[in-house]
């Protein structure tokens, strides 16, 4: 199993390839909760955390801007009222790469 | 002058009145930096703030959550790397009232 979890976000550059289908495939498999929606012609991975207040939602999306200061990757997070929307997507190459799915899987285990 | 800035939130409940177009255009000129944008046919005050990387971006979002949970209201804030978005409208009225000017006000102090 290649496990997401125990991937390391690799440099990346403009120009580097995209996720195949089949990498694209094999690592949806192991995040249930998200949804791949495109935005302006750009696939994003998505999900959404519920919460029960806006304090709490805070605190997770605070988690979610460590983990993308040390990966040196960083998502879109919209907080709300008991939700937080978390998007990952590669800029330099304008849709999904290896990176994305590896922050989904750690996002999960924040 | 009718100062924003000077205003407390009043507690809101359903069937509290929208701003009315008068108070809409007086609110609206001391807010030049926040536009009106219908989402879901529900309209938002909402502007984008510009920051030169994501750590800056996230410690604004904090500013903004704790302004949410002093006044006990709660905006959309949209965390990306160098800018954030804040959206303020009323749920319970789906809609601005006059609560949202404020806070968009006190928002541009922070």
């Amino acid at each position: 199993m290649n496990q997401l979890t125990q991937k390391t976000c690799v440099a990346c550059r403009v120009g580097a390839p995209l996720a195949t289908e089949e990498e694209t495939n094999e690592f949806m498999s192991q995040l249930p909760n998200w949804d791949i929606v495109e935005e302006n012609g750009i696939n994003r991975l998505q999900r959404l955390i519920s919460f029960n207040n806006f304090v709490d939602a805070m605190a997770f999306t605070q988690k979610v801007a460590d983990l993308a200061e040390d990966e040196n990757h960083h998502p879109a997070v919209l907080t709300e009222w008991g939700k937080v929307t978390v998007s990952w997507w590669t800029h330099k190459i304008n849709g999904l790469h290896v990176n994305d799915f590896i922050l989904a899987a750690k996002t999960d285990q924040l």
